[in-house]
């Protein structure tokens, strides 16, 4: 049975936030589970969370709650890691030195099969860093890549590299489209995920050196790849491509771009509701109908992002990582792992591109 | 008295849109305009709002209304040009080969000194093109750049290169930081504008090469520029930093990105709130507020983007401009040249750059 490792003391409310989310993943999911950090700090976690129970805030969207698990009764196992890598350090170095830290150990407990999969919420850089050199790279893949799911109008778009890379070769992007399709195709369910490359334009052409290198790759495997041409930004959203293939700056720019524009909306939304009396009764009416439109955007929804190209399943959780977050990646993590991504990127690749 | 040319024929609704958004503008902000396209149709135009008036459909956000203009009685000037340059067509090759085209006589009629700024719907890069070739560049600058004007939580926010070029060197993100920070200053009043370096990560030394050097060379200049370091794409909206430099790519990529989030967002929105007739009920009540907010991140409102750079000032519009669009990049262009935005650029540079 899948196993996920947790980097416990990951992100900006570990360990609390994270053993919570590892707990509720636990349970909710039937997953046997390794937190891997300081052994006294994650048994403390445990120990109030079988006294107090998980008290979810609800992240301003959801009724705060109290859910009741009591630890000892899930499959969870407690490994040491007297290390802690912290944000601003340079991942290659920190985990260089730092060979007792969670991370590290956490993506060893993969490597070495005592868990199939790590779920991370701290350095992206250092966790990226410690599967690299942990995991190794799937064959034919030179870079792994962070594959961002994103709601759109219509079904759930790919965006891959999502900032693994802070540049990128026209081989790379076209290793990143690959996987993705994979990905879009095996997880999210897409038959035939249609590519495209993101450009400033659809024109053939437009654009700089990199993207219309890449352009050119994907049209030599049309035949194999639901090749599309050039897509626009605002393609990201509006769901008339699967998969979306560009530069891991590009990517991590426009990801936090729209989380900037969104926090603005719901800044403005809130704003204009407790404006006066009329307004706020108004804006309660409204409120609930503006949840369920904040839980489908939500990024606590989707969890985490995988890191694809590595041998081994990563999940990479944003800094802020609430509980809910957290179990929600222990769903994509296993969900990962059952389905065999990096089996069948692998097969995909020695059938018809080394060909 | 500031003049204004409006290529007439450029943009999707041209040129319908166009001449009513020029004359409503040249109303609205008492400014003379020199209408360049087809003669003909743009007399036919001039006949059917002088009979008709204005028709207003509101875009979905405003209350449809018929603006009563007579154009007789405004100072509009109209300059016949016989060709058009279409979306498509390679805009180097098509300013050379279509010397009469309106963007092309528009610009003209600036470099001639009988208007003094142009607004332009159609071809980005055919405006680009015939502004640069047509006026020549400000001294020191190697190439424009849309300098693009986004809301944020609490001033505008300037984002400079919006998308006028497909890739840059460092020398040109530092110059784009001391266009985007006059524009700040000049027309957006914000005294000692904060210029960061859009990247992947605050951290000196993230990001990749380009980004790195334009930092240093940033960095060198501290004295005279307000630098405040790496920023992230969230920032955009955030308003801690009043001039974002990024390569025009990554402009280009963000901002489209952005467009495609609002439209799934208000889509949303509209589906949530049409649900059901309770929802519809309260969903009617909460419309005037979700207006309210939707016309302060309308891009109508802001009407144009300056193309920062050349020697003149163009202004360059969404493709799908109205006519409450062009009225509004009436209002741009016109305090562009009253507030000498291209003569302080100038000055500064010889100031404190050259020296």
């Amino acid at each position: 049975m899948t196993r996920i490792a947790v980097d416990a003391m990951g992100g900006d409310y570990a360990p609390r936030a994270i053993v919570e989310g590892a707990v509720w993943g636990a349970y909710e999911y039937n997953v046997p589970i390794e937190l891997v950090g300081r052994e006294d700090k994650i048994l403390a976690e445990l120990d109030r969370i079988k006294q107090e129970g998980i008290v979810f805030s609800g992240s301003g969207i959801f009724k705060p709650r109290r859910i009741k698990i009591n630890p000892e009764k899930l499959d969870i196992k407690v490994t040491h890691a007297s290390e802690t890598i912290e944000m601003g350090e340079a991942p290659g170095q920190a985990i260089r030195r730092k060979k007792n830290s969670s991370i590290v150990l956490a993506v060893k407990a993969v490597a070495s099969g005592s868990s199939d999969a790590v779920v991370a919420a701290g350095s992206t850089g250092a966790a990226m860093a410690s599967s690299l050199f942990g995991l190794g790279r799937l064959p034919g893949i030179e870079r792994p890549a962070i594959c961002l799911t994103l709601p759109s109008m219509k079904k759930p778009v790919v965006v891959i590299d999502g900032g693994a890379n802070a540049s990128s070769t026209p081989e790379m992007l076209f290793q990143f489209g690959i996987m993705g399709s994979i990905y879009s195709k095996t997880i999210l369910g897409i038959e035939n995920p249609r590519i495209g490359v993101l450009n400033i334009g659809e024109e053939r052409g437009k654009g700089n050196e990199l993207v219309n290198a890449a352009y050119q790759m994907f049209e030599q495997k049309k035949e194999q790849l639901n090749f599309i041409g050039n897509v626009e930004g605002k393609e990201v959203f509006l769901g008339n491509c699967d998969v979306i293939v560009c530069d891991g700056f590009v990517g991590n720019v426009a990801l936090k771009t729209i989380e900037g524009a969104s926090s603005m909306l719901f800044f403005m939304i809130k704003e204009q509701f407790t404006d006066n009396i009329i307004s706020s009764v108004i804006g309660a009416l409204a409120k609930p109908f503006m949840k369920k439109i904040y839980k489908r955007i939500n990024y606590e929804e989707f969890g985490g992002q995988l890191l694809l190209g590595v041998k081994g399943i990563t999940v990479i959780c944003h800094g802020r990582s609430t509980a809910y977050a957290i179990k929600n990646a222990i769903r994509v993590a296993k969900e990962a792992v059952e389905k065999e991504v990096n089996k069948k990127i692998d097969a995909f690749y020695k059938a018809t591109i080394e060909n």
